[in-house]
């Protein structure tokens, strides 16, 4: 057998590879109009395959940790974030995804409050990008990317997670603000206002946000249920 | 370097081993009361660990199949299943799930139609048990099937799931029975009739129920958007 037979048959018997992969949101300024619009950081490829293409923070599942940690590990490692809020996205495993490689990378997201997200390192191979404009990134994660904006944009309809993107207080024009991010539209602030108001779990606070306004806003905070994957989901214990 | 050695670096070295898993669930009669109760069914393992304990019907992932593609061909090996409604579930890897080996499952789950139930191959080594009264399965099948209810549970309240268990064509009982059967609970017939005529998508056909009643119930049909993992959800085409 010939050392090239020999490499095909071993490539062929080759569990395919497994990766952990995270897609982080976070609301920052647009560069233009100022308004918060949702970013999220990538890291560039120091190596083959996609050298020099920038990617989702990521990496291979180490023996001795879960899924979750990880990720977590992962996120650490290259952008310095630990968000308080991680949940499994999705597992991707198609045949072509990492030029000739089998490679399965399983998901997760993230969403930062702005305090969390002015923590990350930036560097010359770890930057924040607008999630509405990226590039051409490495592998399929333009296609993972864009997946978790529908998923992100889905659960906006049940609430709660819209505050994962905020502090612990904010006011109503910043809970619409993060709607129109997500939602990439505007909403009547009248209208809005009148509907939060009458939402559930958001309560306001006797505090308002302090700042050089002759009418400071009230602040409020969310008092609800957290969503899937933090505390509701009844996760088994061991994975 | 001696063999003993040699084996436990190369263990450590080793990539965690991947496996596809599936959760089906079918309305079949109690076999008591002969109401509709959610089913599942099951393979023995022949092989270690575990052996001869029953498993969720599943298989290493062929380097030339993608995710999904693995899932319908375990299933229609072991059971002779071939679902119309097949969904990504969780991936689940935690450190102890497999006698020492690192394994990561990812699952998919189904529902499929009482026809489709019908044609399941049973043997020795496949059968269908109740979902609620399950002895200790191999593996963490167990918690697995726990979850794949409780997400089950949470779906039944976005309506559109309950009609991948039922037929083309269905009365207003049935569709209480599914809800009774996967809620675990009696609902009151009158109400739930009444919310059901008020919820879009459930149309009345020209049909009845055949059978030897002097008033033969009305069917329905389920003429709204299917749910996530079949249409809406954009997936990528690729994984």
């Amino acid at each position: 057998m010939s050392a090239t037979s020999a490499n095909v048959s071993e490539r062929r018997v080759q569990p395919p590879s497994l990766a952990i992969s995270t897609v982080i949101f976070a609301l920052r300024p647009s560069e233009s109009s100022g308004r918060p619009t949702l970013w999220l950081p990538l890291v560039r490829r120091i190596r083959q395959p996609y050298l020099g293409q920038w990617a989702l923070p990521g990496g291979p599942l180490a023996h001795s940790e879960s899924l979750q940690d990880a990720a977590s590990r992962n996120l650490l490692e290259t952008t310095g974030l630990a968000p308080r809020y991680l949940e499994q996205l999705y597992a991707f495993g198609g045949l072509d995804r990492s030029a000739g490689q089998r490679l399965v990378s399983i998901v997760y997201w993230a969403l930062v409050q702005p305090d969390e997200a002015a923590l990350t390192r930036e560097s010359e191979n770890v930057r924040w990008f607008r999630a509405d404009r990226l590039e051409s990134l490495a592998f399929d994660h333009n296609e993972i990317v864009k997946y978790a904006l529908w998923r992100l944009r889905n659960k906006m309809e049940y609430g709660s997670i819209a505050y994962h993107l905020l502090g612990e207080r904010f006011t109503l024009a910043q809970v619409r603000e993060v709607y129109e991010a997500v939602l990439d539209k505007e909403l009547d602030p009248a209208n809005f206002r009148r509907q939060l108001r009458s939402t559930p779990h958001i309560e306001p606070t006797d505090e308002h946000l302090t700042g050089t306004r002759h009418r400071p806003p009230r602040l409020y905070r969310y008092a609800g249920p957290v969503p899937d994957g933090s505390v509701r989901q009844p996760l088994p214990a061991s994975p």
